[in-house]
C-alpha cells in the first residue's frame, strides 16, 4: 500500500522555478479564455473583449514564511491579503476579489482566528476588496494560509514582464532591503528571547519591521502612473530581492540590463541595520525578499517624467541580451548580478 | 512577543459551517462586479452583461482529507482537481481554469511531485480545464494541496442553492454513499497492515474505491440536463452527505424538504460492504461524504421528463419550511433529518 519512490531527486536540487517549470511544463493552455498561463504575476482570462481578468495566489505556511512567535495575527492576515494584492498590481490591474483558505492545528482558538481575520478585514477595506469565499480546515501542525487574488484590467492596460525593450529606462518605487532588515531584527531578538528570556526593544525599528510585518500594495504607484499618463513596458513586484526579479524581467523580454548601485533607494534605518549585522545594504536590496515594491520599465521618452516623479527612483536601464545582467558600482566596475531568487527548498 | 489569548474557545464547539460563519459575517460585498459572495458552491463574478465568472477553492490536507499510506499520489492530483470543478458544475457552469498550490515537506521527491501532477494534468485533460498558476512551498509536516476553479456561466443559466420552491421534485444522479464505504474499506486495511502487516486484498471492493480514491466531477450530467432543456431551480455537490446538502438547500431556499428513504440509489457494492460494518446504507448516504454526485431541484412540471433520464433519481420533493427536513421510511414513518455535515475539526 505504501508509495515506493524507486528514483528519489530531492527537491532543493532544483529550487522553486526550477521545481515549476518541471512541474507545470506539460501544460498548454486549451481554453480560448486563458489568455495567460503560469509565468507572471499574475495569470490572464479573458473576460470580455474590453475587459480581462487577473489571478493570483500564494501560500503562507508557518515556520516557513512566518514565525507567530513575532508575528501578529492581525499583521499576518492583513499581510497575506496584501502580498497577493501586490501581484494584481503589478499587471496594472485592479484588484477586485479574494478567496482565503486556512488549514489551522488545535492550538488555535476562535479569538485568535477572529484576529487573523480583522487584519484580512482591514486590509480589503483599505484596498476596496471583497472576500467571496474560502475555505477551512484542520491541520496537524500549524497554521497554512492560502490567498487567491481576482483582479480585472482593460486588455491594451496590461502590464507584462516581457515588454521590456532595450534602452527602456528601469524604475522602482519606495525603497528595497527593508522587509528583509526587519526580519533579520526579529530573529535576533527571538533568539536573544528565547535563550536569554531578554525583552526586546523595537521602538528604533519601527520601519522596518513594519515593512516585514504589515507591508502595503502599491496600489497608489499604479494610480499615479496612470494620472500621469506613464504605460509601463514591463512590470514585476518585488518580492523574492531586486536581482530576482530583474532576472525574470531580461529573461522574459530577451534583453539584458544595467544597474546603476548608487541609485538603490535604500532608507537610512535599513542602512544602520544592515550595518549593524555587518551585511551591506545593497545585499538586504538585491537578495532580501519581501519588500513588495514595484520594479517597471518606461519607454527612455519617459525618463525625464519619471524622474521628478515622488517615491520612484530610476535604477538603471535596459540593454541588449548579450550584454548581460549587470552592476555598475560608483567606482565604475561591472558587477553581473546572480540571483536564485528566494529558495523555501533550501535551508 | 507571544501572543496571549485571554479567552479562548476551542474551534470544535463551532463546526466549520459556524466557523465560516463568525469569521465571514463583517465581510460585505463593495464591489459591483460581486455578484455573490460566501455561501455557495462557488462565488459569482461579473464579466460581463452575457458572462459570468465562478470561482471556488478547496484545501486538501495530509493526515486530515488524505492519508497517503493507501492514497496514490496520481489519484490524488486527480480528485483535489475534480472536487472543485464538482462545485463549478453545481452552479450550471462550466470550468475552464485551475490554480494549484502546494505546501511539501522534505520526503517528498520531485518524482512524486511529478506523479501528483501527473494526476492533475490528466484531469484537465478530461474536463478541458487549463492549469494557469499556483504556488510551491515547502511545509514543516507533510503535504496540502489547495485548488482553485475558475468557470463561466451565462447569468441565467447559473443555478444557486437557493431557488427551490415547494412542490419542486429533489433529484440527485449516479449512486450515494459509495465514497464512505471504500473510505471504510481503505482505514479497516490500513489497520490491519499496520498492526499484523496483513496485505489486503482489495480486488471486490473495486468500484467504491474508485469512488473513493478518484472521484469524477458529474460534467455529463449538466450536459444532459442542458440537452434535456431542464434548468434547475436549485442545485449542490453532494461533498458532505445528503442531509448536510438538503440543510444547505432548504436554508437558503427557506423551505422543508421530504425524501424517500427506499428511492435512495445506493450500489449494491455499497451495500454489503456496509452490512460488513454492520452500519445502514442509508447513514452512509446520508451522513458519509465525498459523493461528488449533484443534488438538484426541478419543477414538479419536469417531473415526467427526469424520471426517464438515465443516471438521475428522484428522491423527494420540496415542502413548505414549516413541514421540517424529513424522510419518509418504507412503513410510512417519518424521521427527521439531521446533518452537521462532515466536521473536520471534530475528532
Amino acid at each position: 500500500m505504501i508509495e515506493d519512490n524507486k528514483t528519489a531527486t530531492p527537491i532543493s536540487e532544483l529550487g522553486e522555478f526550477g521545481l515549476i517549470k518541471i512541474l507545470t511544463d506539460p501544460f498548454k493552455p486549451k481554453n480560448p479564455a486563458t489568455i495567460k498561463g503560469v509565468g507572471d504575476d499574475c495569470a490572464v482570462i479573458k473576460a470580455s473583449d474590453k475587459s480581462y481578468k487577473l489571478v493570483t495566489t500564494d501560500l503562507l505556511v508557518e515556520g516557513i514564511h512566518f514565525n507567530l512567535m513575532y508575528t501578529p495575527l492581525k499583521h499576518l492576515g492583513y499581510k497575506a491579503v496584501t502580498v497577493n494584492l501586490s501581484d494584481i498590481y503589478a499587471m496594472n490591474g485592479t484588484p477586485e476579489q479574494i478567496l482565503v483558505s486556512i488549514a489551522i492545528s488545535g492550538k488555535f482558538t476562535i479569538e485568535a482566528l477572529e484576529e487573523l481575520y480583522s487584519g484580512i478585514y482591514h486590509a480589503c477595506e483599505k484596498y476596496k476588496v471583497d472576500l467571496i469565499g474560502g475555505d477551512t480546515s484542520t491541520s496537524l501542525t500549524g497554521l497554512m494560509i492560502s490567498v487567491t487574488a481576482i483582479g480585472s484590467a482593460a486588455p491594451e492596460k496590461i502590464v507584462y514582464r516581457s515588454g521590456a525593450k532595450p534602452t527602456d529606462i528601469i524604475c522602482v518605487s519606495g525603497n528595497l532591503g527593508a522587509a528583509y532588515a526587519g526580519l533579520q531584527v526579529l530573529e535576533r531578538e527571538k533568539e536573544l528571547f528565547v535563550k536569554e528570556k531578554i525583552q526586546p526593544d523595537l521602538d528604533k525599528y519601527d520601519y522596518i519591521l513594519e515593512r516585514q510585518l504589515k507591508p502595503e500594495a502599491r496600489k497608489d504607484i499604479i494610480e499615479l502612473l496612470k494620472k500621469e499618463n506613464i504605460q509601463p513596458t514591463s512590470m514585476i513586484d518585488v518580492s523574492d530581492g531586486l536581482s530576482s526579479e530583474l532576472m525574470h524581467i531580461c529573461s522574459q523580454s530577451e534583453t539584458g540590463c544595467r544597474i546603476i548601485l548608487e541609485n538603490l533607494p535604500i532608507e537610512h534605518q535599513t542602512s544602520w541595520t544592515m550595518d549593524e549585522f555587518s551585511i551591506a545594504a545593497e545585499t538586504a536590496v538585491l537578495n532580501g525578499g519581501e519588500d513588495y515594491e514595484l520594479l517597471f520599465t518606461v519607454p527612455v521618452s519617459d525618463f525625464e517624467k519619471v524622474k521628478e516623479l515622488k517615491d520612484i527612483t530610476v535604477i538603471g536601464y535596459i540593454t541588449e541580451r548579450a550584454e548581460g545582467i549587470n552592476s555598475i558600482t560608483s567606482d565604475n566596475r561591472l558587477i553581473p548580478l546572480s540571483a536564485q531568487g528566494w529558495n523555501a527548498f533550501k535551508k
